[in-house]
């Protein structure tokens, strides 16, 4: 489903990755399973994977690790170096010593709702869901839902206000943008 | 002492690199005087430093970093973007500016003892024990011991409870699996 | 500017990058558009954007990224997976839903002092000044000035206390070194 001209160099794309028209990608992105929607913009160092969903008009900044169970609906911005998880309670191994496999623990899903921004550095617990147009301050540790329009930030993440209506000037959150 | 069939595409693995049995690689690992026991996975952009030892059936997930100095027995997970530390008062250069070199500074070890688990995006500081069994809540600096079976989380991480026997439900931890 | 074999495998280097005498690289780093000084390292997965500037003998460790705006002066060290921010407020797309392009946003500089140490896992927002040999201490969310010789530490960071004069032991910052 992908362009060959879509791929950059040094870049690992698995044959059943689903990338939308005008999908920009950066070089070094491990991509595999998953889809990602029109017009959204992967930057490098980045990998998505299997059963993760990236809408379309996204940023999706470098370093960043979007695990499988994770949904991020349209226009959504999410900085450099966010971790996503999906596993409440990883462990390398069974009870009995055989790695873990498929079938040996439950994921648990995590939806990043329309127009949210997740600034870098942060990390999000499993089971979350992010509203739409929230602010996610940098360097977060997110272990509970986040309403939509609210501004959080620290760790573990609290509320420390609502957005503006218009959407305006929020101090001390952050990420960071150009190409 | 590596197969030529466990190196993937885009990975650097040096010469002295010794890999176990059925070591499973992902694509952009860097790997360089090293050991990685048998049944161990490396997610991509893993770098694991000179002198490094990654035991057996561990997991250790993309994006993180492990330094010289420091030992990680067998079944540990460690999650994505994970960064251990071995230098206490980093410096880029000596006293008299030259930039500094191998006995400039002194490397502080760390062990992960077996079976402990350490959630995405944590930091952990030099010269540091995590007990067997342990529990480092996701986003957390941990900046002394872990004792065995404890559960720690925060800035700085903190001990929050003891693992049930069981090895049971750790709400607010954290990793992510799949792959 | 940049001599051939300065770079090594896998390894993106734009053509517009201007390296220094006896600057070194790793595999994986992703460079554009900015100067790096003579005699600095750059860790493996690093990204320097365009308009980002380090200075000589310079240390920057693997999974560091630096955007566009930042400037970092002689002699300074920054550990593993640090990351650095331009965008007070970021979002994917402008008000009328189209993707937001150079010029629907502001970047705010960050400059790093001469002969500075941050810590690994750090994160530092933007429009900061952290001064001449402060010491960032791992893992801090760095949201406000940092006074020359300062060490700070936590999330979000603040000082603990001043360096001695010689610049010696400061327990719990770390970064890493090797290699």
């Amino acid at each position: 489903m992908s362009a060959a001209n879509q791929i950059p160099q040094f870049a690992c794309v698995a044959g059943d990755v689903r990338l939308g028209p005008r999908v920009r990608l950066s070089p070094f992105v491990n991509l595999y399973g998953c889809a990602i929607g029109e017009d959204t913009r992967l930057g490098a160092f980045v990998e998505v994977q299997r059963d993760a969903t990236v809408g379309r008009r996204c940023k999706i900044s470098s370093h960043t690790f979007i695990c499988s169970g994770v949904l991020i609906e349209d226009e959504v911005f999410i900085g450099h170096g966010v971790v996503f998880i999906n596993d409440r309670n990883p462990r390398a191994t069974r009870a009995d010593g055989a790695p873990q496999d498929e079938g040996d623990w439950r994921i648990e899903r995590t939806v990043v709702r329309r127009g949210a921004s997740i600034g870098s550095g942060c990390v999000i617990l499993c089971g979350i869901e992010i509203g739409a147009r929230a602010m996610v301050g940098a360097g977060a540790v997110v272990t509970r839902d986040v309403p939509p329009g609210a501004v959080v930030a620290g760790n573990p993440a609290r509320v420390r206000r609502s957005m503006a209506a218009d959407g305006g000037a929020t101090p001390d959150d952050g990420g960071s943008n150009a190409d």
